[in-house]
């Protein structure tokens, strides 16, 4: 059963980073069919998610900000008098991080700092809630994951996605600010940029399996993974902002159903009907960075807010590929 | 008894960060004493610690060169050849981080990235010793701390060194670097800056004491310090690089003599023969930034190095108090 949130989201102000881009963007259509007033803000970062097509269904039923996150003279102006701050907008390569740290620097740190400055000055008791990352725990030696899990970031990308939740959190010293954070882990689904593979790599594999390509499984593929579905993400971060007492704490988010590497390739390849796939020695700069087995325990985020799973991975999967397949010019 | 190194560091080439500073000058000053080839580097950045007198004994026995560690025209050329790098340069006040937090950003951690790129392309295999801090774990639930414990910096500049730890360790995937970090807690002694209080408070205090002035303990003051002669410190900092073994990993550096901050009050204003002191209430914005007792387990990095500390803090305060006495002028 679709939950409801109309009551509270009707009429809300909301600005949403990096609203162009795939989870902005997914979040933006909900707020929209609940009656809020959606500002999205995006500075359109070459390579990153950013897709007009994406939010082509409410376009004129929203405002849209082409600007940096570190433009004060934009946040300081949109930042104001919004109710709701959802903070997505940053990149998220792996890869790129270790090959160009002083680009993840630019590109994520930088401007989140810049843009908490331009909400301490302008809306200083804001909720903002921030989209962590999973790989902040990095080669986690004990599972499941969960919240008192130490931290052990495998890559530039993972140590300043930390780094800026840790700004969030003292910003409630500094300001008053009401910040949340959720740890994303994997998440597929609908509006997921498809041109190359450095962000979510599940979701590229569902382009190779359209396009009839042969995808690449690096050693036996037996390390688990937990795949999310974008709309089962869109709803914690609701419920995550209805609930005050989720402020100043972060939160994991899983699935039940764990599938090892190999299975999720064998699936997706079913559910698209096409595609190959063959093992492959693991390359030395993925080996560095992967973070081996996934297992969440997301209890502390489900007792907070009722909030629990609800889209079985064939079926997301069936979603995403139709979707692709209907608006593949708009992606490829 | 003094330990020799001088087997070890005769004709090592060594660069330090923040050279002209409290830590940097002292380690410069024990190293030409060994034999070692010093280079400083310092960006004699505003309020810090940089001053020329620190070094005065050995001016005509080190390479100045005073550039900010951002300038890789300057660290290209400097970090070339070296086999050992103290990396120090770092501005260390909490309470301005707060304040400020893009000044912390821009002085600790843009500059400190563009240094390790720097080390990556002119010498990425360099053993590079990174001072980190005691307030990277911030308010500590459990003690003794030791390497173990988690992490929650209580402000934006302990935040950054922890990011600045992380790109370290990083930097040995990225480029084959081999770092090792000590999270340094109350360092006193000689040479450190005495013009503010904003970094080392309780230098600070011995200044006060010398002065004739009345000492602020905010509350009861009862709250437990540990603190760590210079000499002490520098005699860690030799022992981490002489061990291979130490790389890769951080230590927690300690005392067994705990001490409230009221009893470190009354010793210091004992020892100087000179001040006073009261109790006031606890300013606010020191109160959200306060960590509570520091009670450290440095059995670690006593076991890998047989290092221990060797100065009582009695003497360890007269012979600082002796020191600014006699080169006040420097230092005022």
């Amino acid at each position: 059963m679709e939950k409801d949130y109309t009551e509270f989201f009707h009429h809300k102000r909301v600005l949403i980073t990096g609203g162009l881009g795939f989870l902005g963007s997914t979040l933006a259509l909900k707020l929209v069919a609940c009656g809020a007033q959606v500002t999205l803000l995006d500075g359109l970062i070459e390579d990153l998610g950013a897709n007009f097509f994406n939010i082509e269904p409410i376009k004129d039923e929203v405002e849209i900000v082409i600007a940096h996150l570190s433009d004060r003279a934009a946040t300081d102006y949109h930042v104001q008098d919004k109710d709701l701050i959802f903070n997505i907008g940053m990149h998220s390569s792996h890869l790129d991080s270790m090959k160009r740290p002083l680009y993840d620097l630019e590109t994520n740190i930088i401007p989140q700092l810049q843009f908490l400055e331009s909400i301490r000055y302008n809306n200083p008791e804001a909720m903002v809630l921030y989209v962590g990352s999973r790989a902040q725990f990095g080669k986690v030696k004990k599972f499941p994951i969960n919240e008192n899990t130490p931290l052990a970031p495998a890559d530039i990308y993972a140590a300043g996605k930390q780094l800026v939740e840790y700004y969030h959190f003292l910003y409630q010293d500094i300001c008053g600010l009401r910040p949340i954070s959720l740890r994303l882990g994997n998440t597929y689904g609908p509006r997921h940029q498809m041109k190359h593979a450095k962000y979510g790599v599940q979701n590229y594999l569902i382009r190779l399996a359209l396009d009839g390509e042969q995808i690449q499984v690096f050693g036996e593929g037996q390390q688990l993974r937990e795949m999310i579905f974008v709309d089962d993400v869109i709803d914690a971060l609701l419920l995550l902002v209805m609930n005050e007492q989720t402020i100043g704490h972060y939160y994991c988010i899983g699935v039940d159903e764990k599938i090892s590497f190999l299975e999720l390739v064998k699936t997706i390849i079913s559910v698209c009907g096409n595609g190959s796939y063959q093992h492959v020695p693991w390359p030395e700069e993925r080996k560095v960075i992967e973070v081996g087995d996934v297992q969440t325990d997301f209890s502390k985020l489900s007792n907070l807010t009722d909030w629990k799973p609800t889209t079985p991975l064939r079926e997301g999967l069936r979603r995403t590929a139709d979707f692709y397949k209907q608006y593949k010019s708009y992606y490829w």
